[in-house]
């Protein structure tokens, strides 16, 4: 048992490979998702021939960001992951607001590469030391972990057609995922198709898209279906003026768990917060550890939806989880389209997490690919089972990856940009950061 | 290299062994350190009898406590360090006000025990993973972890006697040692002799002992004899009036790289900073997390003397940095009479912390004990060299520790009450918890 490592496992080989997954169209404040999104999984390979791999959101600047790092990188022993994110801070710098511009829970490429990097490494330290990289975050405070399920409204159609009309009565979540979802009684027929599939005990709506009124009438005609005992959420994706917030906050008060990101800004967001009685969650006010003070300062929100891919990987934010227990902030977790490497870091954190008192968000539902040899995660009563094979627990699926990357040449996508698939479907329709 | 391990290693054996070592007649606010300072040695054994160990401040009290904590670790994976944590937080509480009373910075059950067992924890984990604690704590950012030397006013003497008048002008540290210390001539030949053995490039003077003028004068004709190369910190441990910090603060801003805890409680702390241009340090008006929120509301000081036996481990102490980090704070490290255990947990994480721009405080040169088989460790250029084998790197020695038990049963002494002792020597003294 007793071994002497000391040195190594060192870096020897880093393939970056962007992919495109298909996904269906679903709506949010700013657009019309693409029938693909990109991710772009990594792939680390140490001199002993043991690989890492990790899943972040596929944008060919990060990609390019991460190829510029590589020689940075090799050579590097895996468990000198302080080292690694110096290296890469002094070659990217840490983020700042110039660089952050209009989506500030984004586009920073520090923390996206950090997380790649730091997640493979994880995934290799795991597997020399026969560890899931859970316990290499302090052990699991729970052997499953919580999800919510994430409403869309939509257009019909999934797998790259914009097939509108069809039928949202049809039974079973492939259907649903299928159908279109755009009134309060298609939204009900989503969720339940949902709810029933995968067993989620707690509802998110991505709002933001339609005025409103609508958006509240979906909250309530999903309260009327499933009552009180299963908590609801709305995220109108900070486009709400700040008296929209608070009015329909306030109409919201009696039936939901959290209001998450009414407005925009931690100013106008701690003005909402003083105006109502039920929490505010955000993963668009508070989004780096830049944020952190003058959240605390102004009170801008209650939960922070933390998502190790934006705030620079798991240790930093099990990290953000002590700065949330110390100021008295709750914590949960925000997702994009993703497949299952980034779910299985997602399930090591959140079973890691010494609170968790609300269940995590994914898009995984949403998926139809998957990049993993064991298939895609099921998901018992809402919850994923926290892996237990060393590292991450899962490995790549190489033709999976080569089929998916040959997606993404085919689609000539470069970034997400929600915007422009939005125009295809409602000519001269414009993305504003603040609209009702 | 591919290991398979999973479950365990699991905690089959705990040994609590309090041990008295030889301390010298150092002076501070409280009082005067009694003939010996009571430390906790604390051994786990696995299941397939690997021994990790850690070292704590000892009190019977918290001894008391270890061993209340015994029938709740035993079957524990070494790994689950968090749940762990939360069943330790399940039997004792997390800290509060209350238990905390006139020593605030200390008497906290949890996370002496916490510490104590997460270190040994972390060294039995090293040492199955092959790597030295620094890496599970994210790799190191250097290699040696500098040090300040740390003066004393002090009576003569050392080894359990008060051999007041040993002549301060003898040379060497071991004759410093045993000199007396209250002039501040005799303050530089202290400084003097145990730069010389150690290379401490950084100073500080553990004041609060003599009316204000007279420690000012000291670290005065310090500045004089090191020049302003050698950074210089005075810790009046909160004995101060507000407007004393604030009179005494102004005049040492010329020559302080930092002020510690000049008065007590962090709106005093808060006030003086405002008053003054040097940074002002503390471990005693914010010592726990529990503190931070008031702290970052009041700006009560600049950096935070982190303590892991006192902030509940080592992962704990990487979570202040990121902390301390988010909000603006420096960090160093604050220390208690201790052995070489404890150093080296220090070592390790001080090598780990993104950012050190302060040399660590230890009392270590003031002991003459040790615990560990290597014997005691060396200071190059005021610095120590990160351990490289497994774990803490460094082993019990057993002989050692009967001895050390021995005293501790010899002495009678239960728990440091530096009144008591300084009583012997000055009858009716006693603490005010502000003086001047």
């Amino acid at each position: 048992m007793l071994m002497s490592l000391k040195t190594g496992p060192r870096i020897k080989e880093i393939h970056i490979t962007p992919i495109a997954i298909v996904d269906p169209p679903l709506l949010n404040a700013a657009g019309l998702h693409a029938p693909y999104a990109l991710r772009t999984i990594v792939e680390l390979v140490t001199d002993d021939g043991i690989s890492g791999i990790s899943e972040i959101p596929g944008t060919s600047a990060i990609d390019a960001a991460l190829h510029d790092s590589i020689a940075l990188l090799i050579g590097k022993d895996v468990f000198q992951l302080n080292e690694i994110r110096q290296v890469l801070i002094n070659r990217f710098g840490t983020d700042t607001a110039a660089e952050r511009g209009e989506t500030p829970w984004d586009q920073r490429k520090l923390v996206h590469i950090f997380s790649a990097i730091e997640v493979a490494c994880m995934d290799i330290i795991g597997k020399v030391t026969g560890r899931p990289i859970v316990d290499l975050l302090g052990g699991k405070m729970r052997d499953r972990v919580p999800f919510a399920a994430y409403l869309f409204y939509k257009y019909g159609g999934a797998g790259g057609e914009l097939g509108f009309g069809t039928d949202p009565a049809a039974t079973g979540w492939a259907a649903a995922r299928q159908a279109s979802g755009l009134t309060p009684v298609e939204m009900v027929t989503q969720a339940k198709a949902m709810c029933t599939e995968f067993g989620f005990q707690s509802i998110k709506l991505k709002g933001g898209v339609f005025e409103p009124q609508q958006e509240v009438d979906a909250m309530f005609a999903l309260h009327e279906a499933f009552g009180p005992d299963i908590p609801l959420r709305l995220d109108p994706n900070a486009i709400w003026k700040l008296e929209t917030g608070i009015k329909y906050g306030r109409q919201l008060e009696p039936i939901l768990e959290y209001l998450e990101d009414p407005v925009r800004g931690q100013e106008n967001m701690a003005k909402v917060r003083q105006a109502l009685t039920i929490p505010l969650a955000t993963n668009m006010c508070t989004t780096s550890f830049g944020d952190i003070p003058n959240s605390i300062r102004l009170g801008a929100e209650d939960i922070i939806l933390s998502d190790h891919h934006f705030w620079g990987g798991l240790r930093a934010s099990m990290t953000l989880a002590g700065i949330c227990e110390t100021f008295g902030r709750g914590l949960s977790m925000h997702s994009n389209s993703h497949l299952g490497i980034s779910l299985a870091a997602m399930v090591h954190l959140g079973a890691a997490l010494p609170h968790l008192t609300y269940a995590l968000d994914t898009h995984y539902p949403w998926q139809s690919d998957e990049i993993i040899t064991a298939g895609r995660f099921t998901f018992e009563e809402g919850a994923v089972a926290v892996p237990t094979e060393p590292g991450l627990g899962v490995e790549l699926d190489r033709i999976a990856l080569a089929r998916l990357h040959q997606n993404y040449l085919s689609c000539g996508l470069t970034k997400r940009d929600d915007q422009v698939e939005m125009q295809k479907v409602q000519p001269g329709w414009t993305f504003q950061s603040v609209r009702w």
